[in-house]
């Protein structure tokens, strides 16, 4: 490991004086772009009053404001920081674990440090903001977890945007490591869900709410995805035994994501693909439109669902995650699906895992212990990049787009993270444009990590 | 059916006066390019002393040698005809059928008259040039069909370009309709096959083997492939269990070709993908190439194998369709597969078939009688192209390049056949620009069959 440097605040982390305001000038990249292409000789402007991205032209030109600094990226690849919509947890840090021992108002509040510990940790592997998931558990648990994960920004900490609720409205058929005896049917639709995840605004009706993993072959789960949908969630397709014509109808009905493409659900078969199909879907001329409007005679461009895809060499044959890619590119959405072992300075070997069982872990790989059976990920999203790349064929920065623009798209937020471009937040990751390593950090146009080159480099 | 005219001769077939020579000029239409792209506005120029396309800067200008007539196409797509690599009969011809109570003179004259009849019937589905494939035979019936199989080139007919030996080196747990009791395995290697196919004038040895469809995973075969491929022969993989690692092994070895993809070989699978997973073969940077050099630190852009896809709409869900040919357009190629049911003009109805077993013709799908299975395709390969085009959502010349250019490429015959370069024969098919459907099959520059509109056309 590299010695490594977080950012005790905002003004420290510029590397200059503290509480140091005015614009600021990143200069000497390449840059992805918004529209997926790649930018040479790139400079990016940074109102430091605001933590955004600025417009040189409206707002320095015509301003008259000036740069109170430049930062020579010295050629390295400037992309917006990651987005992990799938992560489980990571630096010993459990989403899905509320201690029940205490009292709710102290477990809360040992939860939340757990999330602060893991969202400065975390700015090492190039992630900014992150989606936390919890899956499959106990209903009153929900009601003691879910309220903690509203949305929070702390400075120079990784951005939690709401949280991704996997299960319990899954098939039993394809649980992976969910609990049987927890996974249920909707029968009574989103009074259903409510009754699990809770409603109001400590429930699905909170601003928390970001993705609903569930599989639309369960009763009553088809029904309630438009209401899932009115309360502004994703809704995302997994542990599911789906045919392909269920899937249509899901997708159909609103869901918009495949939660870890293959894993834990029907298999690929060529005359019924399965939800994997939704991947190559068509229609065909003179087909109705999801809104049900008729096509006028000419094709649509359909819009298929995106796809999470845990790019670790594990999860999928690098083959099945060229061809996933290279079926829908603009529909991969790279998740690390990272469980608490998740620490690339977390030596190998055998942990404690619940009930009594154990993981042995190895490099990014983690698995229930005297098995080969896959207990989660614990691979950076950051190697997820760098390794969609090189099993796709394809240059690094559109690998990162997998982890930055998708994901934002994906959930809608790409007026504010995921893009650079003026208005959004100034969260950017730094990569060596040759190996993909994350080098940079940056929250709000704070420097908030960097990866030591040797002698000390404080930040 | 709209009234068709097949041409009796060269000189009849131009729709002008017997014999006439000199240049022939096509005028107004669009046409797909060598390199796949589509031209607008586009003139061919054919020499009708050779049956091959002109180069117009060097023969007409250089040469001063004049058009003797202008063909106007109406503002129609002009494309290469159509080459079907996979066909086992049409039109109530059977390639894999020779008759045992005749003698083998009479016979074999019995088969090639087949054959003439076949060649001038299937212009009307815009194939010029087809690879008749015979299935798991009797070896002693091999000795008598092969050599009757070298390529054959007769005016106005669809030519002949040597055979597709379909078994009986395949797995038994995929057979398909090949007979379980003669497949066999190759022990000995290429000597196994010799004793099949026969070896010299009149077995591997000839110049009409053009494609073998083996499985990799069946002892010797393996070994045998550096060997077929030093006799010209192009290796397909098929009828196949085959996992990924011997999958490559194969396509090491000089493997270029998956027969009929998704149908007859072992299912994807995420984790083993299996023979499909050779679509999204990539190669790790430092990884040698298949001929063992290094890549000198470069990432090499593998030549992944061409894949045969019957795009009937039965063989292979258009969701499917559009995932492989997404994966990898370049290596697709459309073959039809189609057996003796294979008449457009056909009544659907039950079918005698061998064995005293009955088929079912509803349209392009046979099936055994009584049952769902699949008793190959009646599909034309006009069909496949437009088919291809919906669900892929790709433009027509787009999926005409499948039907076209990648067979020409498969088999090495580029520079004579599939593509609209100087040199190459005349061999064109005229499409409909806006449905698709065929409207005149050129051979050798001779318009060879033409679809009636309405009143007689005599061509």
């Amino acid at each position: 490991m590299p010695s490594a440097h977080f950012a005790g605040s905002p003004g420290a982390a510029n590397g200059s004086a503290a509480g140091q305001r005015g614009l600021l000038r990143l200069t000497n990249c390449s840059a992805l772009l918004p529209d997926g292409s790649l930018a040479h000789d790139y400079t990016l402007l940074i109102d430091r009053d605001t933590g955004r991205i600025v417009d040189g032209q409206s707002d320095f030109y015509h301003n008259g404001r000036t740069y109170a600094e430049t930062v020579d990226l010295k050629g390295n690849l400037l992309v917006p920081g990651y987005i992990d919509a799938q992560i489980n947890g990571a630096y010993g840090v459990d989403f899905g674990h509320f201690d029940e021992s205490l009292s709710t108002g102290d477990a809360q509040r040992r939860y939340t440090e757990g999330m602060d510990r893991f969202a400065t940790r975390i700015l090492e592997t190039g992630v900014t903001s992150f989606v936390p998931t919890v899956i499959t558990q106990k209903p009153e648990l929900y009601r003691k977890i879910l309220p903690v994960l509203a949305p929070r920004s702390k400075p120079v900490h990784a951005h939690s945007l709401g949280f991704h609720v996997e299960g319990p409205f899954i098939s039993p058929c394809k649980k992976g490591m969910h609990s049987d005896l927890l996974i249920r049917s909707a029968a009574n639709g989103i009074a259903d869900l409510e009754d699990v995840y809770g409603s109001g605004p400590s429930g699905l009706d909170m601003r928390g709410v970001k993705i609903v993993t569930v599989a639309p072959e369960i009763e009553g789960v088809l029904a309630a995805i438009p209401e899932l949908r009115k309360r502004g969630c994703t809704i995302s397709i997994g542990h599911t035994n789906s045919d392909i014509d269920t899937a249509v109808e899901a997708h159909d009905a609103g869901a918009s994501l495949i939660t870890h493409l293959f894993n834990a659900m029907s298999a690929f078969n060529h005359r019924d693909p399965g939800v994997v199909g939704l991947l190559g879907r068509s229609n065909p001329p003179g087909s109705k439109t999801a809104d049900g409007h008729a096509q006028n005679g000419k094709q649509r461009e359909e819009s298929r669902p995106y796809y999470g895809m845990i790019v670790d060499g594990y999860h999928c044959h690098p083959y099945s995650v060229r061809m996933a890619y290279s079926c829908h590119p603009s529909g991969c959405v790279l998740t690390s699906d990272a469980v608490p072992w998740m620490d690339p300075s977390k030596p190998d070997g055998i942990y404690p895992w619940r009930e009594g069982q154990n993981v042995a872990k190895v490099g990014f790989k983690v698995v229930l212990e005297g098995t080969d059976t896959l207990a989660g990920s614990t691979v950076p999203l950051s190697e997820c990049v760098k390794r969609l790349s090189e099993y796709a064929s394809i240059p690094l920065h559109e690998a990162a787009a997998c982890a930055t623009i998708h994901p934002a798209k994906m959930l809608g937020i790409q007026d504010r993270k995921g893009l650079l471009q003026p208005g959004n937040d100034a969260d950017l990751t730094v990569l060596d444009a040759r190996t993909g390593d994350v080098v940079e950090t940056w929250i709000m146009g704070v420097r908030a990590w960097s990866r030591g080159e040797g002698a000390e480099q404080k930040v």
